[in-house]
């Protein structure tokens, strides 16, 4: 984890006092997530996670997540409730920073999801777009293809430590995309984060999404090439086209993509991917040594945006 | 934590199905300890902790620990229980590591003990001495008197740069505790690490002791006088009497000291405190600053070892 605020057993104690929860029987940190505090809450009537939003996390952004999250659970996506206080608050103080408590959702996250396991994600996934089709509030892509260059200027003047000629790449990419990205495609909600940390499965089919702390306004299908880079290449960078055709037939089951949707496909995937390519140079120049944080590998990125690069079509993904 | 082994789920999956304890439905790495790795895991049955073994624990004293804590659950002290797999072992391997499966424990650890919870804990620390007498395995206290001075040789070439003086002072010590330490107090089997971090609560009540690895064979009252010196100072560093006299009362209800564990406690708090001074000292210069770890300030023991210099006798404690 980032960081790491401890919670005192009377703040604790305070705290849930304003929930009718039960009493606590156990409350132990957990090692999940890296932009918040996370403490796993065991009541005499349930289990909830408790959650200290730390500073990467926009405090005037949370109402819009909490009630995005409440939105989606009352039209039957399994995500974390926000629990309400007996004031009628979800969102309040604990050690000094925001702090909701949200149901548990049981399930486990996959090391090496198969084809199938992407086919369920997929469904999943399309009914969340439906699912959200009528929540009002709107959040605009902070990491959306607007946000890319004066990310990257952030950390441009190293880049090239990491890989000789990342920059010219990028720089490239950037102007490219800029130029080329559709504004004509269907949005709505999206999680834009769903990586396989952050779906729960049980017996094969998902039990659960969390982790909504990217969601916001934004293309439907970008939101679908997000997880095909994150769920559909090989440890070695190469496609595995098997399991996108899985992912995106998942998602037409539910949610049939449009001719535009399908056709942006490779230019969303190539966007999709320098934004995590982007993210995680970011991480790498900027992240303090000490921190609690386990880097993760920017090249992953560049190898997938390669791939993108070089497809032509949908035909380039098996699909 | 100190270290943090991941596991993957098929790994977690093809470990737990060794065990009869149904599916796993949830599985966190929680931040609970420093010396190990441990996830909190549900399954359709019951709650678990699996504990991965990090290199600070000796393999070879796992059996004693585990079959210690199988002993002491036996005779109604409420701890962590080892679960044996179908092949009867309690013990495997995980990621590399020994690892093993104990039962969860409800309870939350207290930030600020009160008098009546440190009566609570001295009748609990009592009662496991009781419980422990009939257990023939023996292990060596290796953080017992013979066992500070080479610790120290390996921080004392710095240990003035954490305060003036400090060698000087602690060579004083070793020499006047080695040449009084008692050795015909009662011994039997001590946690000897028994703080409040190791200790839950529910409704003011002992629910359960935790983190047996670095029980030993050693005199009771040590074990007590390691309580007094975690449990009975204020954060200032001065004695709380009220304290100190509730947990030495509770301990009695159960199990009533002699007159030469009641004349030790001095000296053996004394011993207590520089045991934990020269192991914090040993972190403090010894522990990579980029471990995941939160150095435990050596001074807090500095100023209990003064005290306890000062002491004469039992009364000097309110005794």
């Amino acid at each position: 984890m980032a960081v790491y605020t401890l919670v005192s057993d009377e703040n604790l104690e305070a705290f849930l006092a304003e929930y009718d929860v039960g009493e606590v029987v156990s409350a132990k940190g957990i090692a999940e997530g890296v932009e918040n505090t996370n403490y796993l809450i065991h009541t005499e009537r349930s289990h909830f996670i408790l959650t200290l939003y730390e500073k990467r996390v926009a405090e005037k952004d949370l109402p819009y997540f909490l009630g995005l999250m409440e939105h989606l659970a009352g039209r039957g996506i399994r995500c974390p409730v926000p629990v309400h206080g007996r004031d009628g608050k979800a969102l309040r103080r604990l050690a000094g920073r925001p702090a909701a408590l949200v149901t548990f959702l049981d399930g486990v996250c996959l090391s090496r999801p198969q084809a199938h396991h992407c086919r369920a994600l997929g469904e999943t996934l399309a009914r969340l777009h439906i699912a959200g089709a009528d929540f009002a509030p709107r959040r605009e892509n902070v990491l959306g293809v607007a946000g890319w260059r004066p990310l990257f200027e952030r950390s441009a003047a190293r880049a090239d430590e990491l890989a000789g000629g990342l920059v010219h790449l990028i720089t490239g990419e950037l102007d490219y995309l800029e130029a080329s990205w559709p504004d004509d495609l269907a949005t709505g909600v999206v999680h834009a984060d769903l990586f396989p940390d952050n779906v729960f499965f049980i017996h094969d089919a998902v039990s659960g999404l969390i982790d909504f702390y990217f969601a916001c306004t934004d293309a439907y299908a970008y939101d679908l090439a997000v997880c095909l880079n994150a769920w559909c290449f090989e440890r070695g960078g190469e496609l595995n086209a098997t399991k996108a055709r899985a992912l995106v037939e998942g998602y037409e089951m539910a949610r049939p993509l449009d001719r535009a949707d399908r056709e942006a496909l490779p230019m969303l995937c190539r966007g999709a991917a320098l934004r995590f390519l982007l993210t995680r140079l970011y991480d790498w120049f900027h992240t303090d040594d000490r921190a609690l944080v386990r880097r993760k590998d920017p090249l992953e990125y560049l190898a997938r945006l390669r791939f993108h690069r070089g497809a032509g079509s949908p035909a380039s993904y098996g699909l």
